[in-house]
C-alpha cells in the first residue's frame, strides 16, 4: 500500500458499512485514495495544504491521474491544468457527461471538499470497470485547477479557463501570496500563458456537469441524510467598508472626546451579525478581513477597512441584506461621527440548478431508498462556473457539524459511498436520454 | 533666518499676543525655532517624522544644540545620545535644576509634541542671558532620545539609560521597524553600545526635574486655560486578549452554527469602551492593535488576538477598570461559545507628582494671573521615568482639540509662551529653597 495517512484511513473504515461496497463500487477504495491524498500537503494540525498552482496540488493530480488509468481512462490536460479522465461511450459522436472538482485546498484545509468530488466521479467510471458497463455517452472526470484561490486571493480559476471565461489582462497581472506574479507562479508546475490562454474548451461537447461536494453545512446531518440536492449556488457579494475616525494618543484622550474607527468597526460586526436571520435562512453576511490604521497598541484606531461577504441564493432576499447593513453602517455614523463609507467589489450573481436535473437526482436518490432532501449551496463551486454555459448539478455529502477549511472537516465513508451510488445511478439514467 | 516651515510659522504668529514676549522671553524665537524643527522630516501632511536614533532626531538635536551655544550653555552628550546644556550655577556644587523633553516623533506625528517642552527650557535659559540673571543652583537644559520608541516599538529609551533603569541585556536583542538589531542601528547616529552602557548618571547631582509638554487631551481647551499642572502619570496595563472560535466557509456556514472569533471580538470593543467612564473621568481603554485569523475576506475569523491598553492615574481604579474589562470578554465566552483567553504582557504603575511641587507650580500660576488646574496625564513621558528616582513635575500646554501624535496637534503661541513663563518663574522660585 501506497504512503498513506494510516489514522485517517483506520477513522474512515472505522464507521464505515460495507454493505454499500456493491455494483462494482468499493468504500474501502474510496478510503484509501482519500488517505493518500489527504498525505499530500499534510499540515501540523493534521489538515491538508496544496495552494492552486503548487508541486503538491500537482503531485496529487498525478496520483489521481495513476488512478485514471487504473479505471481506464485516457488522460489530457489542457493548458491551466486542467485534467480530464476521458472514457469513450458507445455513441462517441454524443456530447460528454463530465463530472469532478479540485484538488488544490484552503491553507489549512481538510480532506474532503473538493478530493471527494473527484475521487466519486473516478469511482464511477472504476465501478463500470469492474461491472464491465460501457456507456452510451462517452464520459469524463475532471481535475480543476485551483478552485480555492487561497493562493492569489481569487479562486474558480481552473474550471473558469475551460469554460472561456478567464480575463487574461487581469490574471496576468495577479500576485500570490509570496509576491510573485501569476507567470512565474504557473511555470513551476510546467504551465505556460501561452498554454493557458488556449485553455478553453468547445463547450458544445459537453451535455452537462455534475459536481458531489461535501455540504460544509449542517442541514444534511440534521436532517440524518447521507447526502442532499443542491437548488442553487448562492453568489457573494462583497462590501468594502471604511470607518474614519480620528487617531489619537491612547492615553491621553478621554473616552468622551475620541472618534475611535475601531470601536464603531466593532459595533457593526456584531451587529449584521445579526441581520440575515432576520431575513432568510439561507442568507448568511461574513467580515473574514479587517486592517486596523495605524494598528498601534497605544494609538487610538484612525481607520478601519473592512470586507462583508454578503450571499443568499436569491437575488432579492441578498439584495435586502446588503441595504440592511448599509443602513446600520450610516446609524453608527450618525451616532459616532466615524465616517462610513461604503463601495461594492465583487458581485457574483447566485446560479441556479435547472429544476429537470435536481428531478433525476430526486429519482436516482428514490431508487436508492434515500429520501431526496434540497439544500442551496452558500459557497461557489465550480460547478458555479461551469453552470454559466453548461447545465450543471451538485450532489452534497453530508459533513460533520458543518465544518469546513478547517482539518475538523469530516465525512462518514458511508455517506460518501452513498453519495457515489446516486452519482452512478444519475449519470446512467442520463445515457438514455 | 534658515529654511524653514514658512506658513507654519505664520500661523503660529497669527494669533499670538506680543505682551508675552516680555522679560527676556520671545515669542518670536520660539516660533522661529519651533518652525525650523518643524521642517526637520515633514511628512507629505505637514507633520514630523523624527524616528528615535534616525539621522533627522540627530538633525532636530544639533540645531538645538546651536542655540544651547547661542543661550550660553555648555554642551554635552552622554552615550544614549542624551543632550545637556549647562548654565554654571553661582554656587556650583548644588544639586541641578533639570528641564527638557524629547525631539524625536511618531512615524507622521505633530510638531509640539516633545519640542515644546525642549525650547520652553531653552528660552528660560535664553531669556536669562538677555536679562543678565544667573541662578544660584546650576542648571541644564535635556533632551533626551528616542522618547516616543516608534522604532523599536518601545520607548523612554533616553530617560531610562540617564536613570540607570536600562535593561541592556533585552535592549540588544530589540529590532527596530526595518528589523535591525539595536547596535546596528545607533551606529547610524554614532552611538556604541559600550557608550550607551556608561550613560547612567549620578543622580545625587540633580535636585529635580520639570518637563513642559502639549496636553493630548481637551481638558484645558474646555477650561480656556494656557496651562496647567499634572498631578500623576497614568501607567498603562497592556491586556492580551484571544478570542478562540472556530474557522469556517463564509458562505457555507448558517448563521446560527457559527463561532465567528471576530464577531465576539467586535461586541467585546464596542462594551469595553463605554466601561472607563463609568469607573473614573481620567480611566481609558483603547483597542489599538487587532490581528485576526486567518483574515481571508471568505473565511469565518476562527481567531482574534487584540491588545487592550488601559490607564488610569489611581492604581485602585485602574485595576477595577480591568477587572471589568475582563468581565465583559468571559460574559462574551459565556453566550457565544467563543473562549475568551488574558494576560498581562505590560504592566508599568501610575507615578504621582509630590504635592509639594504642585503646589510650587500653582504659586508661579498664581503670580502670572493665570488659574492653576490640575490635570493627570494618560501618556507616558520622559518625567515618568526620572520621576522614579528624582522628584519631579510636569506642565501641560492647552492642545487644540486634543489631538496628538497626528500632524494637526496645535497649541497657540500664545498659550506655549504663558507656559514658559510659568516655568522660568517656577525654576527661578526653586533657587531659593
Amino acid at each position: 500500500m501506497d504512503e498513506m495517512y494510516i489514522d485517517f484511513y483506520n477513522k474512515l473504515l472505522g464507521t464505515y458499512d460495507d454493505q454499500f461496497s456493491v455494483k462494482g463500487i468499493s468504500g474501502e477504495r474510496v478510503a484509501e485514495r482519500l488517505s493518500i491524498l489527504a498525505h499530500i500537503g499534510l499540515t501540523e494540525d493534521n489538515g491538508s495544504r496544496r495552494p492552486g498552482f503548487s508541486v503538491l496540488e500537482r503531485e496529487a493530480k498525478d496520483r489521481v491521474i495513476e488512478w485514471m488509468y487504473e479505471a481506464g481512462l485516457t488522460v489530457s490536460e489542457d493548458g491551466a491544468g486542467n485534467v480530464f479522465g476521458r472514457l469513450e461511450g458507445k455513441s462517441s459522436d454524443k456530447a460528454v457527461i463530465m463530472s469532478g472538482s479540485h484538488l488544490d485546498t484552503v491553507p489549512n484545509g481538510g480532506h474532503f471538499d473538493g478530493t471527494i468530488g473527484v475521487l466519486s466521479a473516478l469511482e464511477v467510471a472504476q465501478a463500470w470497470k469492474e461491472t464491465g458497463y460501457t456507456p452510451e455517452k462517452s464520459y469524463e472526470v475532471a481535475i480543476f485547477t485551483d478552485e480555492e484561490g487561497s493562493r492569489f486571493n481569487g479562486g474558480l480559476t481552473g474550471s473558469e479557463a475551460m469554460v472561456g471565461d478567464t480575463d487574461m489582462e487581469k490574471t496576468l497581472l495577479r500576485k500570490d501570496y509570496d509576491d510573485r506574479l501569476f507567470e512565474e507562479v504557473i511555470q513551476d508546475v510546467g504551465l505556460s500563458v501561452r498554454g493557458y490562454g488556449e485553455a478553453g474548451r468547445d463547450l458544445d461537447e459537453i451535455e452537462t456537469f455534475v459536481e458531489v461536494h461535501i455540504e460544509q453545512g449542517k442541514k444534511l446531518e440534521k436532517a440524518g441524510l447521507p447526502c442532499g440536492i443542491v437548488t442553487g449556488i448562492a453568489g457573494p457579494y462583497w462590501l468594502k467598508v471604511t470607518f474614519e475616525g480620528l487617531a489619537g494618543h491612547a492615553g491621553n484622550t478621554p473616552m468622551d472626546d475620541r472618534k475611535d474607527a475601531l470601536v464603531a468597526a466593532g459595533e457593526f460586526i456584531q451587529k449584521i451579525s445579526t441581520l440575515p436571520r432576520k431575513i432568510n435562512d439561507t442568507a448568511v453576511a461574513t467580515v473574514g478581513n479587517i486592517q486596523v490604521k495605524p494598528n498601534g497598541t497605544n494609538v487610538i484606531p484612525g481607520e478601519v477597512i473592512l470586507f462583508v461577504d454578503i450571499r443568499d441564493i436569491q437575488f432579492d432576499s441578498r439584495t435586502e441584506l446588503v441595504e440592511k447593513i448599509i443602513a446600520t453602517g450610516k446609524k453608527i455614523q450618525k451616532r459616532t461621527g466615524v465616517n462610513f463609507i461604503h463601495q461594492n467589489v465583487h458581485d457574483v450573481a447566485p446560479v441556479p440548478i435547472a429544476e429537470e436535473y435536481q428531478e433525476k437526482l430526486a429519482q436516482s436518490m428514490n431508487r436508492l431508498g434515500i429520501k431526496p432532501s434540497y439544500l442551496s449551496s452558500g459557497a461557489g463551486h465550480d460547478a458555479m462556473i461551469i453552470g454559466r454555459h453548461i447545465p450543471s448539478a451538485m450532489l452534497f455529502v453530508k459533513s460533520k457539524e458543518g465544518i469546513s477549511h478547517n482539518p475538523k472537516e469530516w465525512s462518514d465513508l458511508s455517506d460518501c459511498v452513498q453519495t457515489i451510488h446516486v452519482l452512478k445511478d444519475y449519470i446512467e439514467r442520463l445515457q438514455v436520454v
